[in-house]
């Protein structure tokens, strides 16, 4: 591999710890984003909200949406802005949202508690070396074709630019087997990323798949293969939405995940706590 | 998606129990196969199933091994049959291996009690005839670009020609990120699969991997997936291994990580029994 | 890249001439290929052998069809083998067609001037080893997601069994980019195959793409990029083709096109003739 | 496919010509675009664009250098463009260089004719909707793991922005066979752009390949695959490059591949010509 130099273990043996307002991810801590792919209301984001509230760590919402085609919704902007922070007030969580442009780092950082790059810019390097300048937390997700090698560079990037609280997330891999998931979600990054850098890693099943009732059986998965927490979409009305209906969970499906997933990261935490003796 | 009839839930919806020997796999049933890549020698392969002894319920190992250089290692042959079944007996296990020859499937079902169809021929038409028209239980891997589809049709020859004691196994695909790992381990197809189908699934992280230290968080994540069982390389001198050498894990950590994969099975399956009412 | 050995530029420098019935395909020799894909009736395949006669060098039909699904239609066995033969000494042309099962080997040999090994059973080396155990040239056509090092080594597995009369196709990858291509025609094979073995290649634009309408101007990227010929799918009545209608040109059409690849190659020979000082 | 609209043949159905500086691609206009990777220093830029003169149409030359490492050579910036635009002058060449940052779009429009937008940032919708507000022509390359569609609908952005004037470049994709091209030039991209666009497409056999050996065939494939031009890395001392020197020509192997591939196009015009009558 390429030589990454601040993101890896080598360099930092212990894990990396992100504080998102007061929610810690990393090391011991694991936490669960979950919201609406996209802002769309007041309504909306504040129902979801109250919804998915002592069940998730973060809230998190799109207010500016890269979309594949100029004539799909583009998100609220700076008012979709506005409604999340005030939701997540409202319900006592941080909040994260995507950021697509250098110029609207600023603003974004304003309203928001961790600064998101999506897919399509994990190599956008102008963009990463703006978020890498300003001292929000940022959410780093896997290009679609990113190797493991390209995804640590981009999160050097950041790092090299001054900051160091970056959480990496998986969201699955473009290949072949398209039909019927969105991607493939390559669940083997969480241990290979864990072992080669000290940064967090979590896992998004929601785009990784594309398919609500795959979440379930892949957030566990995600859990029991090591990632430090998930990125859920949920929607109180997925049939509606604007944008990834058909991926969304409502929010008493994910309460009652969140509760799964709990009991499922203690029992995996006590065996690994047994179990330690014999691993590398 | 195409027409698989006889392997789909709309036919059968209950889940299909294959039984190896006195060994049971799907519906309620996981079992863990383990063994060496090859069997290279009798105190080989005794050493390896005395190692498994407990932990393991199938014991595998290859006599006719598909090799992509003409120039490799292609297994012992009929010796290799003779010394797998009598390993299998010594320590009481059932035992698999893999045909790669319509002409040797008569031989080598007189020799073990299930035969497995390798990634490379999971669209050998006239092989999967041949092993529907037998009656030994069936392990058939996903190739390596095959899609779901493609999968389940080609499980459909199998059980066209007669034959509906069928066991899937998804293995890892091939897509760009070959590097570290040999292939991407589609554990999305898990669900999938058990969505589609009535037959069992397993994983194979070795091959699915190539790398010994992903076993284990990518076994926990296949149970947690939903898989019936785990197929994994287990070899006494994994250095000095004629193939797959770095991929296998050595007995005495099979079988402290089949301990562990005990626990959480009983753990998700007190999980499910419990969450059953939310689920689709 | 792993060792193969017999087929390496390095064990024989110059072009392998591989001769099917009175055609030569190989160093200065190109040859095109045309048919059906699968033989459907006697006035079908006479048809379309009248069709192409004069501009085709060789007639191809499938008789042992290897189809996805078991319920589709999977050719007419010995029967077409014999319409196909027939159809061939009508117009004199030699005819190839598909072997699909070790067993049946000598039966097709004793019908057809070339053995083919579809895609699917590239890496089927039982099936190799046969076909290099007898004497008629073999069609090896590269497999959905093999590299060009697998590719040479099934080439490696016939010429290693005795049979060095082989011809390489490159017919298609399978990548992400599925739609609207069937798969994704890998042009770039073909110099590098040429610089990395003295065997014959030729590219199958049919289904490489799965679209007729591209047939032509990758027919004529083909020979730029060096091809030794072409197989191209020719149907009287492409929409009531049993297999593989959208793909395949009319007799007419056809010979159009090889008039004009005629013309393409005669001129890239002459540029090569005079271009030859700078080149490595 | 998705709603492109701009783009389409159905929404202009004769071919757009795109003019960067005098010179024009796109309709019956083909051109060559070469130069180094990246502007190194004055004589280096120099000696290449002199010695191109009179075989390339456009000097391309990077200044700012998207990298996937943060420690790779990341470009002169503005004293490249600065060098660049001289070279330019000095030959009297148009020349092209790519932005990777919105808020560096004018100062790079200020001195080049032409601005590219390279394969990593396809999909930075904020760089597209800026440079489709500037009056500069643009040459767009495909993503590594862009769908046909999705490269069609970033154009679109382009165009929706309100700049017409854009370049189409196929520049190879991500697949399994990385080894041992770095990437798959998609050559069955270019009938299928022309088919469903009014835009002109080039293909970049440099980026595309990896290898320089591999230029002259598949710039020859391209031109027969109906591509409206190319872009070709041409450094003087390809060993001694700062960066992509195994894929580059140097100048006077450049002058004689342009030669010949001039002849070429000749020839296929005149077939193209003569051959009208057939095509769909």
């Amino acid at each position: 591999m390429e030589s990454f130099h601040l993101v890896s273990r080598e360099y930092k043996p212990e894990d990396t710890v992100v504080t998102v307002g007061e929610v810690k991810i990393g090391g011991g801590h694991r936490a669960y984003i979950a919201g609406p792919c996209s802002v769309e209301d007041e309504k909306q984001i504040r129902e979801i909200a109250e919804g998915i509230k002592g069940a998730a760590h973060i809230l998190r919402g799109g207010a500016f949406k890269p979309r594949t085609s100029p004539y799909s919704f583009q998100g609220l902007g700076e008012a979709g802005l506005r409604l999340l922070k005030e939701a997540g007030q409202q319900v006592g969580l941080p909040v994260v949202t995507e950021v697509v442009s250098e110029q609207e780092v600023e603003l974004v950082a304003g309203y928001v508690d961790m600064l998101q790059i999506g897919a399509r810019n994990m190599q956008n390097y102008a963009l990463l070396k703006k978020v890498g300048a300003q001292s929000k937390p940022v959410l780093l997700k896997r290009g679609l074709a990113a190797t493991i090698e390209e995804f640590l560079l981009s999160a050097e990037y950041i790092l090299a630019a001054g900051n160091s609280q970056v959480v990496l997330c998986e969201r699955g891999i473009r290949t072949f087997s398209g039909s019927p998931t969105r991607n493939t979600l390559d669940l083997s990054a969480v241990p290979i990323l864990r072992h080669l850098t000290h940064l967090p890693v979590i896992v998004d099943p929601s785009h990784g798949t594309g398919l609500w009732n795959l979440v379930e059986p892949l957030s566990k998965a995600a859990l029991a293969a090591g990632a430090h927490g998930l990125m859920i979409e949920v929607h109180n009305h997925p049939q509606e939405a604007l944008s990834d209906g058909p991926q969304s969970l409502k929010p008493e499906k994910f309460r009652m995940l969140a509760g799964e997933l709990n009991a499922l990261a203690q029992f995996l935490d006590e065996q690994s706590a047994g179990g330690k003796a014999w691993k590398v």
